[in-house]
């Protein structure tokens, strides 16, 4: 029994490995130039060994993306707090600018996945509708509790806010000393308050 | 003399017909995957041929991102007229959604130039620094025609401006039914403005 949970331990710390070295191939080399047979040597494992984890560069991609969303909703996800909803996007920039791979790999893959035929398109149009209605949850929240301008549309906001984090990412990937992803953003969010951020 | 002039008209032709050819190929099948041989084809002209226009790939990239740029700087450019220079960004946004493959090739190569090693960086370093300058301008001749409030910090708003319409982008070529870019440029910029934007 301890073996088989030992065992279990190892299979997850190998996956993990295997979604880092992915995650920094894909990002360096870009989704369709990276190998199976290069992560597989980055991770330290055979490309069978890697296969056995993973069936394809599809699958592997897919577990990238996910690890960060639950990684990004672990941290920054979601709450009932009307100012808090609206803070975690600041927090949420702040963090971005210390994983610039990351940063890079969605900005390109989000890019390519406008093509139907990408293996990330689906995920970036259900990502982006979600992000939509979380976007607009936290701001109708903020409404509702009075601390947004009453004339604020929620919609409108929400699709804004998501094109003007996406955009500074851009800007600050080309050029990072002359971009402040947070302080554009606190600035914008300001806008629409009726009290101060604070954050 | 008639000759000579023909032959410069056909290579000038010919010089158009391949940018137009790099232009569709970078599109659909991302840069770096593109190769001189398929846009030689794409062109109806033999490699040989399309190496002695543009002696390399890069070559023929920055052809391709200087061809927009001109085309949209004759259609859309810099306006003496302090309202001009605002509605011109929304017209532009329109102009984007008729041209879905150049807009998707700007959104992947400026995400991929982050690279500082990509052949298009210093391409969009130099691109963004001027854009800065040009959004600046059009918002500083609007604040000081008295049509812009009062408080408008023109170097947030125009950061914020570029990043919204990049933003947009990237949303309406995931979904493109889901996106107004050009309405949602136009309520953003409305809301900087004393006057109706008209446009």
């Amino acid at each position: 029994m301890a073996d088989r949970t030992n065992g279990y331990a190892r299979g997850r710390a190998r996956r993990e490995q295997i979604v880092e070295s992915a995650t920094e191939l894909f990002s360096r080399a870009g989704y369709r130039n990276a190998t199976i047979l290069e992560i597989a040597e980055h991770a330290g494992i055979s490309r069978t060994g890697l296969l056995h984890h993973f069936a394809s560069k599809e699958a592997l991609l897919e577990a990238v993306l996910m690890k960060r969303d639950l990684d990004d909703e672990a941290n920054f996800g979601v709450t009932d707090d009307p100012l808090g909803g609206l803070q975690r996007l600041v927090r949420l920039a702040q963090h971005n600018a210390g994983v610039r791979h990351i940063v890079s790999l969605f900005a390109v893959l989000s890019a390519e996945a406008g093509d139907p035929d990408h293996p990330a398109h689906d995920y970036f149009v259900r990502r982006y509708a979600a992000t939509q209605v979380s976007f607009r949850d936290s701001l109708q929240l903020a409404l509702d509790a009075g601390i947004l301008a009453p004339d604020v549309d929620v919609d409108h906001e929400a699709r804004t806010l998501i094109a003007l984090m996406d955009g500074l990412q851009i800007q600050w990937l080309i050029a990072p000393d002359a971009v402040d992803m947070a302080g554009e953003l606190r600035t914008e969010l300001q806008k629409l308050l009726l009290v101060p951020l604070g954050v």
